[in-house]
Formats: structure tokens, sequence, C-alpha cells
């Protein structure tokens, strides 16, 4: 507490625009069973068409769409039932001039045939005879063999997150296997004198539990990275720049929650300086302003305020979008989010960003004041609204958006 | 192919509040670092008031409010200075009138004092004296020692995912393993003759390899449920009673991607029929309307449409509440969404509910249309927009929510 504070102050957008280690994770392959929300480390080309073949995509009648020209309720056209396709086989009967096949949805269109006509547009009023109601056009009823996906298309680019839908089109191209990037190991290093691990039962006058470790493994893991909670380090410099030495070893990201006094704060950007290049000691955003970013030997680093509602607010602004880009991907998956109507008036500063917490009912978002160490804000937040930095505040009854918490 | 469908077809809202199975799964305590997203068993209560203690939110000196009233920058007052706290360690020294203690953030408020000055409106002239600049009432720069939680207060209740901040509330409250739900087994039985495994090399003319299982599997665990794929069965109904059966004896909840032909429908619903009852055969939404609601031992059976694209949209309808109810969840976390404008028209029929997949950019909606057989369609698309049961289509032009796929 010897002096005031000294921030070298940027801006939330600054920082994400111009904080960028080019550092990325490893590639390793995975079964494709493991794969979700793995970020794609090259692109995956098809080798073969999809569906593979010309493919019903209605149960009817394969035909040659010129021969049912003029077909109608009234005036039906008759074809010779030619045979049928068995699902998962090679048709054996091929369509002739006058002449239909049946099928159902799946299969192979027999040779011949370019239309499939719908069974509710058919009839049979005899054996061996089918009467066709209406006309359709080339190509109805069917996909051709390389609709899907052509051969050498790309099916999923670099650099993006797997979803469900994905692992599907994989599973039809036959890929079982894809090359991702490894989940990047994110070191949680805790610092302040009085925090305890949360196994504590007991604490002593003045000690806090380890609330901030826990959620940031959270968050860490909600951007698809892989938490490695490093404990607790006193509010020393040589303790600290021993435990970012080691953490430095495994780390693609090191993030310090740092003690919370400005004290403790100036031991961890003395240990971070010591390791390497502090890029800003201060973020223009509210709760979260004593934030360091810095990279040390290849390694970003993210030091935290101390209280978990600013560090969690600042991980979310700025360390979720890094763990993503360390795994290859530049765009991350959107946040949930609604539009609600404010119950009433949010203060802000022109310059900086405002996160407020929420609670959203009917429409409406509620916002969260207090003291930004009650832990209790944050859960009963369902998100928060950004006061973007040129607005000096928002009034009541405004419409904003709220991103949610999953 | 011998008839005209038919289906008992109920809408989605009536499926969704009418097929509500009562299973819910066991209950397993685990350790907090595994506790992320997994939804809780019973409320959970807290043993001790949070954070313990009065503690300080600022850097500054802990005074009897009432001393600083009438202070200005004109005008302070002068408090004798008579200790500093430690961070986590009991105060050695109380505040008398006229004295202060200095205070970090987080640190224990000393006996008599009331507030923490704010160490920007103080000075120090003087080796042990302090001057205030300005008055703070009772209670400013603290918190009380149960302003967070109060001691039997519900830190989490039961029947909530955990996201990262409960688990930073759940760490501070000495709380580290918790009693959730297990995570829903879902059964994946897929049929079809076509239909081969993901691993096959080359293809046989009219084989297709299952790309909806591993879809499937993926928005399982996009639901905190754990998929188990059980193979491919041939559309025959004593074969699939017997999978069916196998698959009733571990899984929570059973999927049949069923066959896309009528003929495969009916062997399902034949063999579902033989070990349960059948709720409702057809669902008022497009695509997806071969859809098929059971319940057989106890256990939730879902049929879905033979194509991918069907078969993930009615999953996402109605699998995914229905896997986060069976562990224990009500109401799922929000899914991500957007508000954009539609490109161009999107028909519909009134009493139908459909789901237009669609691509997102520039607050631009543009649907993505073509046959329902396409995986790509739904690799491509960011989303989908849902155009309600009572609407007959949605203009161009038109702003719809699109929810995202994550």
């Amino acid at each position: 507490m010897s002096g005031r504070e000294f921030f070298d102050v940027v801006t939330v957008s600054e920082a994400l625009a111009g904080f960028r280690p080019s550092r990325r994770t490893e590639i390793e392959s995975v079964p494709l069973e493991e794969a979700l929300g793995r970020v794609v480390a090259s692109d995956v080309l098809a080798t073969d068409a999809l569906p593979g073949f010309p493919r019903a995509t209605v149960d009817g009648f394969a035909v040659r769409a010129a021969d049912t020209y003029g077909a109608s309720e009234g005036l039906p056209t008759y074809f010779t039932l030619a045979g049928a396709v068995r699902m998962g086989t090679a048709p054996t009967a091929a369509v002739e001039p006058g002449t239909c096949v049946a099928i159902p949805t799946g299969a192979v269109i027999p040779d011949g045939a370019d239309a499939v006509v719908m069974v509710e547009h058919t009839a049979q009023p005899m054996h061996g005879t089918i009467e066709v109601t209406r006309p359709v056009a080339p190509g109805a009823g069917l996909v051709r063999a390389d609709e899907d996906v052509r051969p050498g298309a790309v099916l999923i680019r670099a650099g993006r997150p797997l979803r469900a839908a994905e692992l599907g089109l994989l599973a039809a191209a036959g890929v079982t296997t894809i090359d991702v990037h490894a989940r990047p190991k994110v070191a949680i290093i805790s610092t302040g004198d009085e925090v305890v691990p949360p196994s504590t039962q007991k604490l002593a006058a003045g000690q806090v539990r380890d609330a901030t470790a826990s959620a940031l493994a959270g968050l860490t893991r909600d951007a698809g990275g892989d938490p490695v909670i490093e404990g607790i380090v006193a509010d020393d410099r040589d303790a600290l720049e021993v435990a970012l030495r080691q953490a430095l070893e495994h780390a693609d990201l090191v993030v310090i929650s740092a003690g919370s006094s400005v004290g403790a704060r100036d031991e961890t950007a003395g240990a971070v300086a010591a390791l390497g290049t502090i890029w800003c000691h201060g973020l223009a955003i509210k709760p979260g302003k004593p934030t360091l970013l810095a990279e040390c030997s290849g390694v970003p680093v993210l030091g935290l305020p101390g209280n978990p509602l600013s560090a969690l607010v600042v991980f979310r602004t700025i360390g979720t979008p890094l763990v993503w880009r360390l795994a290859g991907c530049e765009s991350p998956p959107p946040e949930p989010n609604i539009r609600a109507r404010l119950t009433r008036d949010v203060p802000s500063a022109a310059g900086r960003l405002d996160i407020i917490q929420v609670e959203v009912g009917d429409g409406l978002a509620e916002p969260l004041f207090g003291p930004s160490a009650l832990l209790s804000v944050l859960t009963r937040a369902d998100g928060y609204i950004v006061v973007p930095e040129p607005a000096t505040g928002l009034d009541g009854g405004t419409e904003v958006e709220v991103v949610l918490y999953r």
C-alpha cells in the first residue's frame, strides 16, 4: 500500500486485436467419437462423391420424366411395372420407355430413370401396371450421386470446432479418425496469503477458500481447454516466479488469479516481468481493471484481478477467445444470448467496457449490482450485458442483448 | 410400399407437454473438478456464512464512519494510525474513536471499525497520522460476514446444471464433492438394410455409411448424456426387437434411427409396440414427421426418421430436453441465438412446426432449402429458424430468431 496504482490501460478491443500470441497447440489424431468440439487442424477433403449413387428421396416409382408429361387425375399415364429396387443393393431392372420400377426412399435409381414419382401420385389398377396421375420433372424425387458432396470438396475447413452435424458428415464420408489441435493446457495459479484450498474444512481468521481456480477451470473446459490447477502461491515475488517458471514448461496459457491487494498485484507483475514481456497492465473494463497481459517464453500469461467475479469476467472476455485461438480456432462458437429490456438505468464511464451481471425473466433484464467480491452475484446471474466503450450508460427500458451463461 | 402412411400425428408442443416419462437417472457423487455441466441432485446448503468475516473490498483505512463526517478536501479529518491488518490473519489492533487501521482489499475488518476509507481519499502528512478528505457511510468499503451467503442458505438448487460460477461458489463454501444425477445413457440403434458402419472403406452399390449415429452421439453429449452406439440392425422386426430388448436393459433412453422407407418404419413401430406402449407415431414437424415416441419397461424410446437431417432436427427438438429431464433438469441451458432478417420468403403449413436450416451473416438469415437427405445442408447451416405451428410461412425481410449450432 505504499503508493497509488499505475496502469498502462488499454481497451478491450485493443487487447483483443493486438494481443495475439502466435502459439498454437500440437496436432493429434482422434477417433470420430471423441472429436466433438475439437478444432480441425487442416481442411478435410472428400475422397468420393456422396451419396455416391443417384438416390431416391421419396417412396415411389422410378420413371423417365418425359413419359409422365401430360399425366393428370382425369387422364393418368400407364406404366408397366418392370421390377423393384431393394434397399442397399444394385437395381436388377432398368427403366425403359413406358416402364417403371418400384423404389423405396434411399435406394439406387435404376439405369434409364431420371425421376421418381411419389407413391401418393400413383395407383395400381391391376397387377403389373402403375398409373401416374401427375407429371414429374427430370430430377424430381432423387438426389444426384454427387449432390451432397463432390469428390475433392472440402468437408470441413481447418479451424472449425466440430459440431454434431460435422461428425455425421465425416462418418458418411468414411472419415473415422481426424487431425485436431490438442486441447490447450491452461495452468491456473492462485495467489494470495489469505487463500486456502477448497478442501480446507475449518478456516482461520481472515482465510478464504480458493473459489477462482475452480471457476476458471470450468470456463477453460467450456472453451475446449484442459485446466491444470497449480495450487496456491504466497504473495511473494520469488515464490510466484518459481510457480510461473514451472507452469510455463507444460502450459499453453498461464492464468494467475492475483492477490487482491495492490501489493500482491505488484508482486505478480514483478514475477511476470522477470520471465517475459508485459503487453499491458490495466484493461478498460469494469470489473476487471487490474488485468495483466504478457508473453513469457512464447506462452501467453493472463494476470487476473483478485476477486472471483472480476477474474471470471476478464477470463470470459480475454481468456476464452485466447484458448480457442491456441487451438487454431479464430471464430469461437457463439455464446447463447437473448434480448431483454433493462429494468433500470445502468451507469457507465465512456472509454470503458462495463460488464453488468443480470437476472433475466419475462423479457426483462434486472441488473445485479453490489460489491464485486460477492460470488452469489455470479451464481444468481443468468448472464451479463455489455455497456460498450463509447457509451456513458444505458437507460432503463432500453432493449439490450444479454449473453447467457450456459 | 403396400399402402399409404398412417400417422397419429401430435404437435411438438403436445409432445413436449405430454410425453414426460418419469424415469430419472441414479444419483452419484463426483468431485468438484468433474462436476461442470452436471445436474445437481438435491439442494446444496451452506454450512457457514461467506465470506465468514467482515471483509474489506478496497485498499484503505478501517475507521468508525462517524469519525469521518464533515471531512473534505479543504478540511480533512485526522486519524491516528493504530496499526495494519495483514492478509489472511486476524487483526492485531482494534479501531478506537479517532484512530484508523491500514487494511488491504480482502482482509478482516478490525473490531470497532464499521467502514473503510479508500486510500485514494487519504493522505499521510506525517508518520502515524492519516488525513481523510471524504466522509464514508457505515458499511462503505466492506462486506458483512454473511453478505455473500448466510448459513443454511441454498447454494445451488436441485435440478440446476453446474456452470463455472457455481463451481466457484461451491469451492468457496468448502463443498468438494457433490451429488449429481448420472449422465443419461442413450442407446443409439441404427437400422436400414443399406446402412453400413462408417469404417467401411469400399461401399457396394446402394450402401451408405451410418452418419446419423455419430451425429446423434454428438447431440447426446451436448445434452449432458452418454451415448452408446449399438450398431446397425437390419430392417427386420425380430432383429429390431432383439436389439431393442438388449438396449432397454442398460439405457435410460433408446433412440432408433429408423430405416427411411415406409416398410422399414413399419418394422420399427412393430418392434417397439411388441415391447411397450406407443405414445404417438407422427409429429407435426417438418422435417421429421415420421417420429415415434414410446415407453418400453419405463424407458423412453424415440424412433427417428431415416434421413440424418430429419433425425437431428427431431432429436434437438424432442430428444435434447428429454436427456436433460432424465438427469433431473427441467429447464435445460439456453441455446445460443441471434436475430437476423430473412433473405426470402419461407413457406409453411399451419398446424405444423417448420424447422428451416439457415446460413447467417451480416445480420441476414439465408434459408437453405434442398432435399432433406443432404448432410451438407446441415454442415453448411449456422443454425435454424422455427416457423411456429399457427403460421403459414414467413415473409422475406422478417426479423427472425436464429438458434445457432454450437
